[in-house]
């Protein structure tokens, strides 16, 4: 019998935030699969780490971090076909991916690749839009805001728009547009009040006004939010 | 010594979408509230029941479910002299709420009386856009596409903005507006590829397209999905 891959949100960072499902399959999943740079640690590894103590095989799917974006597309072909020998032996394949597998999640490289072929189970996982809001200790949006999720790479204009148009924004992947958001929520009068995460939940976790922020870089672990009504919730 | 709030996250539906962190929390805490109709059922409840297993004292917040969006104030202040008396007694309180706390959710409104006083902790949960994007194995956004979560209730000229701008939408409380959001989706061409989420992960779970759902009136924790790529992942 062919077996089944689970595209499994490992939460945002913090070991505990997984849920109870993704813990179940991760405890006796035969094969692991995760996504990480060229060299060094893969975060969604880190995160799955405490839960995967039965010793399983483990495929690593490396590329340089600039190119999660838009990835190398042999990459995850060749990834693909490493997966697919495991499935086609009757072996359950969990790939692991930080947050939630289809918010933004690199899982989706592999689910256009596999989901014609493969029995595919998505365990969604906490977001750290939902983890930074809780960090934050204030609610991304209630009764009837407008909540967007806007990529920080979309040109000025675009930008400016999307964050005009809603009560509510979270800004990712802000990485080295970190000074064109801040030009963007400055020009709409939002400068003041919008905050800064990185990390949410992980032990390096850093939460700050983003006007406090000096860097020229956001890492990728960040994003910043921003509400109509001010930083304070009342 | 004063006792600590717990916002807790029950997650969109399965018991087995709850974090580790809120399973802990839950087996233990002395007091639980959660939100209800004026009769029947708390969903919240129902969600996290497999996990109460120690008889906690309980604290129903019941109203009218038309009223959830804008609540009658009385309710939620009433609520919060109750819990803060076992705060006052030394009591961890954990008050449950669908999906997410911070995510449009029933939390707030207790989080608004409460957080000047008391230590809160906010434990985010699976929100029903990320259980619902899974259920249709369907990626909710990916790359530079703008997400955007529409409150059905925003009237038409609103509601046909915020779609119109957005490579993704996922459209909220849709209840009795059911028709205006057809129409809205109709006029800009993504009617057919629409998708209809019903109690996704919850034994009633409904999804099709939604063009193919004859009700008047979609249930309250429905959710509408549209991406302008359309309805297949490629």
């Amino acid at each position: 019998m062919t077996g089944t891959l689970y595209g499994i949100g490992v939460g945002p960072g913090d070991p505990e935030l997984i849920t109870l499902k993704a813990h179940r399959i991760l405890q006796s999943v035969p094969v692991v699969a995760w996504p990480a740079p060229l060299e060094g640690d893969s975060m969604a590894r880190r995160i799955a780490a405490p839960h995967l103590t039965h010793d399983p095989v483990e495929i690593p799917i490396r590329m340089p971090i600039e190119a999660t974006q838009f990835p190398d597309r042999s990459v995850y072909d060749q990834a693909a076909v490493e997966i697919g020998s495991h499935l086609d032996s009757g072996r359950d394949v969990a790939a692991l991916c930080e947050g939630d597998p289809f918010f933004y999640g690199s899982f989706m490289y592999l689910f256009g690749r596999m989901a014609p072929q493969y029995d595919i189970t998505i365990v969604p996982g906490i977001s750290s839009l939902m983890a930074s809001a809780a960090a934050l200790e204030s609610p991304l949006a209630s009764r009837n805001d407008l909540l967007t999720v806007v990529p920080a790479p979309l040109e000025e204009l675009a930008l400016t728009d999307a964050v005009a148009a809603a009560d509510s924004v979270a800004i990712i992947k802000v990485g080295r547009h970190l000074t064109k958001v801040r030009r963007v929520l400055g020009k709409l009068g939002l400068l003041d009040s919008a905050q800064y995460v990185a990390y949410a939940t992980m032990s390096e976790q850093a939460i700050k006004p983003l006007t406090s922020v000096t860097e020229e870089r956001a890492p990728y672990f960040s994003l910043i939010l921003s509400h109509k009504r001010g930083a304070a919730w009342r």
